[in-house]
């Protein structure tokens, strides 16, 4: 089935927006009745990160790819999956529905809609943490989107799952996800001044992961084309 | 396989009866082993609730479609999936059936079989979490239904399980359980003098989730029917 | 395929020895790390006994059915999905899987082979536990191998994790566990005296649940056949 | 599809690596998160771990198997599902996969990137739990590749999943992970000395389990040749 572009980075944005709403909202949930107890707020951040992930895939991938990432999507123009004359409408939409998640959240949950994060998250360390988590990402991403493209939303869930707790950083893994956590000063918020470092550390891992991919399985794009970006018939 | 209105009914009323029976079981167990760290609590809510939900469509959605929830079948109906004229019969199923579990609940935990909840839950912001919740309920249902249906059990389970914890409401999403809910003065309970606000937030967000994807995926009826209601053909 | 019975027996056996290692042995853990947090036991006791299950029913399926419990077999029997003449050999096998699965558990734990458990749990609303317990579980089996025979190992797995949680009893569900758990003096024990009126409830559960679906999806036991008893070629 | 043996030792390294930070990472976390609460840090490692394996399978499966695992490759080449000749490669691989990936937690962590282990693991009953472990993990691996190949990621997360909760030695199973194990000191280490009789007891459980599946399924090899090294068709 073919989509507008409209459509889909309607598709974007509602997706994108909801993920949002499932780290923001449950990171105030968790540290509001986790008593003090990080590793608890921290599970049912990871539980509701996970399964909304599984949940948004399911239901958006097939119109617009579900990517609610700006990595992804430059990741997938640049195997060709999408023209890269739409990337800028995908990421324009993932902002906007990152914004607006984080602010539904906040809603929510009766704080004021935006707040700068004052959540130190910089340095080598968690430089690093980003680079492996969105390298993970993508490897993800591609090697799944090969061959058993059903699987994608069990995969990316899982593995947001496992990083959330094996990177130092938590696994942001995402551009839009990391502006739009500068602006909740909650559980799950960033620094503002914090956010280039990881937006560089994820992008530099995207591309890395791509690389690794593009000479792992060379017949790669044709195939993910179909999966990730299902509308690619249309513009080709 | 073609099936009587009845056995429809019967399907609807015992997964809503589990349904309840896993929301409000779960929630008093939580709540006495805890401890009084609320966080866990929930964890075990969330964790028996989402569960619940991925067995139960399984094992029902082939008889009545296993809506559980009278919002769905509203949308349903509205979409031409089932017919008007036995969405009622539905939704008495539906009442019954969770009143039943949230009865069943109680006897299993030896307390009075009914007892109105005290459950202070109103508000703006607790409303506009239910419209959230049921709009993106709905969504993941009419998603999922339309391309790949044999994932919406794991879908909505996965749903539910992130939704529990990022709205503040921890996502009722349901008029037949909220009401039900309302005779339940356990952790899951709602007071009764709150549950219209709660229900009227919810068909709100269950008629934009259904609007929104009306005009996304315009076939999309048509390919629900067989999912949601593998009856239509029957009955029409 | 075709598998003889005493592969089929054997299937079973090494299958229920993993289940109950799981029940037992998680108890244990989980008892030992939680610091007298018993939801935070009873957590892990889930996750584990639940994920075992999706992975010894995808397993052992093909090979012997995956019962793993007295009261399936002989609700299959009584549907005609496995010879009559053949059920005490799965119901043997299952019990020394129970036995060597207990024994195993107390073996890894440094703990006395066997040892009667004194944990109390009798009385009504732990026998209508039960009763609701077993009743959803053959449900749970009945409507899932009817149509959608690959998901029974997702949702017994997801049936069990939230039934934990939802009864009082935490759902024991199976006649062969509940003996083997008599012989365990850990968490998850029950007191010998208390086995047979758990064991009651579980079969009248059963039975109901065999009844009820029998008339809802009258041309069940054919096409369970293939599912439950992979086998059964050979023996009609 | 056809893949060189350096791809596929890429493969095996890759996701090696990343099954480790995994392992060594949420651990870590896990453990400074959780305020002394040993339970909630092995439920977080857990829950990585588990969903980790889960992300790996699917990523890496088609290129190489996704092994990860000396012990499966031996018992793959011994049932002839992948030529003897390409196992020291595939071991090679592991190793180092293994050792990068603890190398990495310890960057992501700020701690230094090795530290032999204090954490005593040893006795008889640590030992038969590694026994058991294997003998599962690869029961699960045989039982599964069979007939229902796109489900082993699934099922092997499921198993570690449970694994790590009812075995005493929180279930290593892979003597690869072993090894790099005992070059962490932090909350998932091994003393050094200590990991022979882990590796021993591996070996041990995995001949046993192929031992068992050669003779309850007998035409495995043939099938299981194609789930667990996509390649053979070219090797042979």
């Amino acid at each position: 089935m073919k989509f507008t572009l409209f459509a889909r980075m309607t598709a974007e944005f509602v997706g994108t927006a909801f993920l949002l709403m499932a780290v923001v909202g449950s990171g105030i949930m968790g540290e509001r009745l986790s008593g003090g107890n990080l590793a608890i707020a921290l599970l049912a951040n990871t539980l509701a990160t996970g399964a909304a992930l599984v949940a948004l895939i399911l239901t958006f991938g097939p119109v617009s790819g579900a990517h609610f990432n700006p990595a992804v999507s430059l990741a997938d123009a640049s195997r060709r999956g999408m023209p890269w004359r739409e990337t800028p409408a995908y990421i324009i939409a993932q902002l906007l529905g990152a914004y607006t998640g984080v602010m539904s959240a906040h809603a929510m949950f009766s704080l004021p809609l935006v707040s700068a994060s004052r959540h130190n998250r910089s340095g080598t360390a968690q430089w690093f943490s980003e680079f492996i988590a969105t390298f993970g990402l993508l490897s993800v991403i591609w090697g799944c989107s090969r061959l058993r493209t059903s699987v994608v939303p069990f995969a990316v869930g899982a593995y947001i799952t496992a990083a959330y707790w094996f990177t130092a950083s938590t696994s942001f893994a995402n551009p839009a996800v990391t502006l739009a956590r500068a602006a909740s000063d909650t559980f799950s918020g960033i620094r503002p001044a914090d956010a280039p470092g990881f937006i560089a550390a994820q992008l530099i891992g995207a591309a890395a992961a791509t690389a690794l991919f593009s000479w792992l399985v060379p017949s790669l794009p044709a195939v993910a084309r179909d999966v990730l970006v299902p509308h690619a018939s249309e513009s080709s």
